[in-house]
């Protein structure tokens, strides 16, 4: 029914950032809703590219798409807490690439929640498939994840 | 690297309802952020299963809590465009069930997204997995999907 | 320390248009939590002016940068209900204008909040005020408040 | 039409605090979408009243209701940009608070947006307007803006 294979630590990760909750993260039940998890997702990896100067999401020619996402929750969290999000790639192709996160608390370096996301990059004008730009493919082997 | 299932038709999910989109939801690439995707899957949910009288997020003793969630991306929406989202259920555990949606836009029996999300049900007060009170159980039956 | 002037009932809006609420718009408290509501004006007021067909996101020489918003609550509200937003226009100048938005349950003509947001016209590659478009102009006309 | 009192310096503010900026708050101009500055206010207040200890989020007996609020925009911010948040309170009143809070960027002192809102504190059983607890009370008085 569901993937059970073991969470990666934070030290895993070739690159961790910050990321602060908000007010309006919290739902109903007193935690970070579900959704709001994919947004620290986002957040994360765009940062790492754009702060890399391999994205530009203003007057780049080359854009990311989201083809796929997934998560898996393994315990809550609440605003006012402040998350690290561990960034690693999987795999890179001609044109796409697998993201794999992890969300951490601040005192633990198990995971509260392991996703990923695959993005396909695309001329901007044409929204089709381009081959990755060669500084955007040697930025992306820095973090590439251990086998 | 990812699931290459063909997705279901809109034929298929025993219950479809409405969800409209939202001006903020397109992102700076003018369509609907992947993030959003999951608000309406969490929206289609939750509102069928408040609908049938069997969640009570205000006063309710069982709550779900999200423990896994997927979407495959297939073709972008975009703010005004009005969705439709098939859910069905495709397991159903003691205290776990896992739901399957699909969106759809206005005019194609071929789906924008497809994904799913699982929930565990808990004890509201303990946030111990709990066993599905018959009504719920009898409810979701309604909407299985043939396998 | 407030703006205490009596709310407008909805039979005062000349365009009235409904709004779904979501499952993640609900804060903490159990209610839609107060910044969605202005998402609930964008929404009104932007699905107004592309049906109108006077806004066109994506290749429009015109957009619409907000100046000035405000909101004051009377009542909450909260997933899964469905509301009904007014909108009208209480000034149109050379390139700003300002919507006045009131939100109502299904069953009130008394708001549950009122509002109101400026817009100002500019164009999309210098970002420089620019007088309304005629046609614009006249769609607004059709929405003015009365006095 | 409009307000056109002359924003505040960020060195007029007793609390300044960070927030962050995410990727899906660019709306499709490229700029955070006006809803999300409200976020950024409910954070940046929330935050204050958490970590000085006085507001209880999931077991506290008084909570804020949002009553009214405003913003002003004077310069568009864009992730990935980090944001300061200058919080100050204006009014004091036996159930009721007035926060002020500016938006800053990081290099300027001028505000890029300006906004208030208005707390009424309630019981969160009966979410009726309460008196401000004795130490609640202290806390804002170490916030209280100049006249």
């Amino acid at each position: 029914m569901s993937d059970n294979s073991t969470p990666r630590p934070i030290e895993s990760y070739p690159h961790v950032s910050d990321i602060q909750t908000r007010w309006m993260d919290n739902d109903v039940y007193g935690h970070v809703n579900n959704v709001v998890y994919y947004s620290f997702f986002d957040t994360a990896v765009n940062r790492f590219l754009i702060k890399g100067g391999v994205l530009d999401i203003h007057d780049g020619v080359v854009i990311g798409l989201v083809v796929e996402t997934s998560c898996r929750y393994f315990a809550p969290i609440a605003f006012p807490q402040s998350i690290r999000a561990g960034v690693g790639v999987s795999h890179i192709g001609r044109s796409s690439v697998r993201y794999e996160i992890g969300l951490f608390s601040e005192t633990s370096s198990e995971p509260v929640a392991e996703g990923h996301f695959v993005h396909v990059y695309v001329d901007r004008s044409t929204r089709r498939p381009t081959s990755l730009p060669e500084e955007f493919r040697a930025l992306l082997e820095t973090i590439r994840l251990s086998a």
